[in-house]
């Protein structure tokens, strides 16, 4: 692991994912830019002495040298430090799990790619809603046309936690320009967008966007509305806000299409409202009646024994085990729903968009398909 | 009553608002343009027969003339006839509930915003979502501040009747640009639009909008998508759909403060969630803990005795009998929160600017305060 | 209307729910036992001033005298003034509406019994709950085998309003065994057990009960558990309360059969859960997908249009006036799912067992079939 | 491990909770009754081939003797096989994680309490529903007197999956009164029996219960009903299904004070409502505002990121080893709230109440304090 040492959010949650499904152990870990706290971290989590690493560089080079060296890293630093840990590990051949957004630049996105399409290694973007079980049944609906042509698409992520300025570790680096690239556009902004497009299975071409900073002293976005026009001729909203006062990670999905309607809440995750155009709404749940055979390897328990956040992060690192033992035979690369570096280059194009056309009076911007 | 004759939905829907309380009594009604309905209606509601019209013209004549004639009159026509008979009526001081929106035209629209202003009869336009006791609440709740400032606004109003093309009395003058001047936008959206103004109390200073229509051979929109701009800044997303397949009639408010948060949906009208920065979120409701003395007035039966949509719109109808009392013993007009012809003003310039701005791929259109 | 005066809460309920559908006109009244409030309430409500009582048994025989006199007449007084008032309008031929329960003691229930039974007019208990919409279409669900055979039944009407000690005309009587009876087993538990045996068609063969009063000083039970054993085997549990803080009028039923299951809540009324065994959870709404053709003469709005308890009650009063027509043309008696004068002999036979099953310390007790 | 070789359920959830939090390694199993089985998932999870044993006395033994033998081990068999590996571990000092209910039968339960009684290890028992935060919140709140003296709780165990004759490794033992000692009684009944007293911090002193077998050929109880009386002169009922159609999981706890009232469903296990009497209903979420400090410990993401039931089971691994930890340093052993041996004994007792209770016609059965 590179990041994620005391005081971390997302690392605490990737090492957990990780330990999840018994797919991984902790073995060495570069866990903070300050050595110390580094050092600390790493004895703290029992990690050997020998592989607590002062930096990312460090133990690239030396885990790529050991017999037992580190099979795959999990990159959990602040935005801007994705680049280099990605690059230094990908170009080892060591497979890469990295953290959202993909970059706090263009630049440093471009330079993931690169070594990524010149690594023989995987590159894992945790967007980690995706792979909640309902997510993945109604990506599976739509594809099997339930829905029928879409029409209407509404995504929202809302949260309250930066309502007022905060001072802390996890809002610090997450409200600055230079580390962050934006605000709660790439944070959770990015989150939203990636659910659209993975369960819609259609492209955002063109975007209408209005950011905004409520809170004063803020340096960027934590509000932003935003048109979307999409393939197939389907039109759209997405809202992303950190100032939603009464929401505590409210991302929400609801989908129209001309046969049928779905609607997912990140905070009711097992559960999935489909309702066939004429008829009755239908409650469908995870692992409950109906529920395809498909998608039994991302759960564990029964339906109505609540999985939750944790489960659906692990179910990333599951399927990123079975990916890695597929390529470490030699056999044909597994096909995954993963979401992959293009997933990340897609996330960074869309705050770009955003920003550019919020810069232009929420003028309408194309995204490359 | 001018309109409502058999097969229409709205006009009985004022009938029982009307006798609900008990403050009114249908007494005549020119209830069709076809006169062998009118009167096949009139019979049918147990009218006299000399108090069954031909025609809103002669209606207005005859009662203004009888010493028993109609205090007021309820006009339920399609929209491109509200004008005529409101004209009618206002000239002759006779008070005037009419259906939403306005007309069907900025130029009825401004005719009857004459015919109001030099009579000394009551106009009120029925949206009837705004006499909730909890939408009341939601006002008074921000009137007094107990949200801080209001950053984000989020209102929308999604129904799926029209999914599919619809031939009847209801959805054919409805989808007619003529009779109804605009589709989801004029029927729904005003709506959504006014509930928004109603209870925030700031105007919508710019919107962006693109409409559109999804059903094959539709002429007027079935889906709006708006960016707002409003008053101190705050922001918002308006979103109108006729086909959301799944929604009924989900006309939904959020409103996030600078320190609270509210969220009201109109299939549970009598649920106010309420969120303190900080604190948990409350569930308030009508005639509940803490509900205010001043909304007593708006309810009949305790907390847990569900009332709904007719109870909601008989509020209207209950005021207006207040305010018809007050205006009859010469007394000052009762301050009421009776929406206005100025409303129906206001709505047709929101409909209005979403055209412009839809034609102009979603400029920015500045409304007037 | 016999009640119902200044004060009285059921009292306006009944005379909205005659006055929604506009089959019922108020004329006449003995509104109150006190003379000096039933005047004054008879000229609030606007009675001619000779049709209003000093007393039933004067109204009873003045309006059975007049040409224009009243059909029908709502009693709504306390439980133990049901009796007198129903003999004297039945004798006469005067259609009885008549609150729950039927009476407060067994001798009085008895007396009307006699008095229906010799008089060609209708009586009709207003157990209100079971004329919701969703009420009748999981009645006829069940009765079209759609559950299979009934296994498990779960009935509860929870409501805090007794909390702690009350005084106010309307807990007065219903906490004074004289004038009530029972106090939560007949003022809700009637309800409960009443629309228990609506829906399943089953009737309660046996039950085990206990009482309580928790509230120091109540002279009353404000709490009762209840087991069941219902006919073709089933098995069910009933509580009721007043002091179950944090229910406003939790008035709720689920029924699980061989092969599917419902459940319905007061406070959502509109609303139907149902499973066929082995396929998702359905949400079935009043008016909406899928609803039966027989239901609607009992609602007014389209889906997602709430309507509510006014409503539900106003159907038993539109059932009623048709019934009264039929009576009235000499056609055959109009078969209705009206509650009868057997329903309110069955309730002061379920007060009745529960009482005397509490008494010998929760043995079961039979009900006669 | 004992028990929990493929095709087991609870086994598996035992694994993941204990690997969860980092804290446990699983390193030796007697996996199955069946040697070949035995072997064989051993080897699937990853076993040494040394510590992989045919049976829990030869693992009882064998580790005992290792110097880096197990500390603790997970008994996770069928309840009739609790008891003599319990003795085996508990006799050599090896701490017990065992699956309820306690035994199959009183005099295994009593062989357990003694070897307890004469060990020096920690015996666990994994209630694990006791675990889940807002249920720690729950009872920390009554026990705080913030709902006054309890006067009515209702607490419920409904599950649909027994609905019809069922033929599993899972439903084979729970509907064979040898292995079982009970039905749904003991398999779920006994959580809600445990929860109830956990949260409220009663004793239930008495109880009248009816069980039912529905379905044909089933020779436990499917369904029971029963009535409770508990300290304090509060009242209750308990309702335990496993035909209830319609639901999954459902677990629910209702409590009723004199000042405020408490709902949760282990469905939305994040969730509490709350309400003060007199105030608006609150809706507690884990991690949320107000959530006391104390309960950190037991959660790991923020409010809004869901966890569920891996995370509430693993909840008491952690808690376990945390007083494995206390006992081996010599310090005194901690407080816990894990569920003990006693509450192994007290669910023994009041599975053979309810059945003694049902035999007797439901009569009235006291349970020792």
């Amino acid at each position: 692991m590179v990041g994620g040492g005391e005081g971390a959010f997302i690392g605490g949650v990737h090492r957990i994912a990780a330990r999840l499904d018994g797919q991984f152990v902790l073995v060495a870990g570069a866990l903070s830019s300050d050595p110390a706290r580094a050092r600390a971290s790493g004895r703290a989590m029992g990690l050997a002495e020998d592989r607590i690493y002062d930096d990312f560089a460090a133990m690239a080079e030396a885990e790529a040298a050991r017999p037992d060296g580190v099979q795959a890293v999990a990159i959990v630093t602040p935005n801007h430090k994705h680049a280099a840990p990605a690059q230094a590990f990908l170009t080892r051949g060591i497979h890469v799990l990295c953290d959202k957004p993909l970059a706090a630049t263009a630049a440093q996105a471009q330079a993931m790619a690169q070594a990524a399409a010149s690594s023989d290694a995987l590159f894992v973007l945790t967007h980690n809603y995706t792979a909640y079980p309902m997510v993945r049944a109604a990506r599976a609906m739509v594809a099997e046309g339930m829905l029928g042509a879409l029409r209407v698409v509404q995504v929202e992520y809302a949260q309250d936690w930066l309502t007022e300025p905060v001072r802390n570790k996890q809002a610090d680096w997450r409200t600055d320009p230079a580390r962050a690239g934006a605000g709660a556009l790439g944070d959770i902004g990015t989150h939203a967008f990636n659910l659209l497009e993975f369960v819609t299975g259609l492209r955002v071409e063109e975007l209408a966007a209005e950011l905004h900073s409520f809170v004063p002293g803020r340096a960027v976005d934590d509000n932003a509305h935003v048109l979307l026009r999409l393939g197939q001729g389907a039109r759209g909203q997405l809202w992303v806000s950190q100032v939603a006062v009464g929401r505590e990670n409210g991302l929400r999905l609801r989908l129209h299409g001309e046969t049928g309607g779905l609607e997912w809440d990140q905070e009711e995750p097992d559960r999935l409202w489909h309702t066939p155009f004429g008829q009755p709404r239908r409650l469908l749940t995870r692992n409950g009646a109906g529920m395809p055979e498909v998608l039994k390897p991302l759960t564990r328990v029964p339906a109505g024994h609540p999985e939750g956040y944790l489960e659906g992060f692990a179910n990333l690192y599951a399927e990123a085990a079975r990916a890695i033992r597929a390529h470490g035979t030699g056999g044909p690369p597994a096909r995954t729903a993963l979401p992959t570096l293009e997933d990340g280059l897609r996330g960074m194009a869309f705050i770009a968009a955003c920003q550019q056309s919020s810069a232009q009076n929420a003028a309408w911007v194309g995204l490359a398909p």
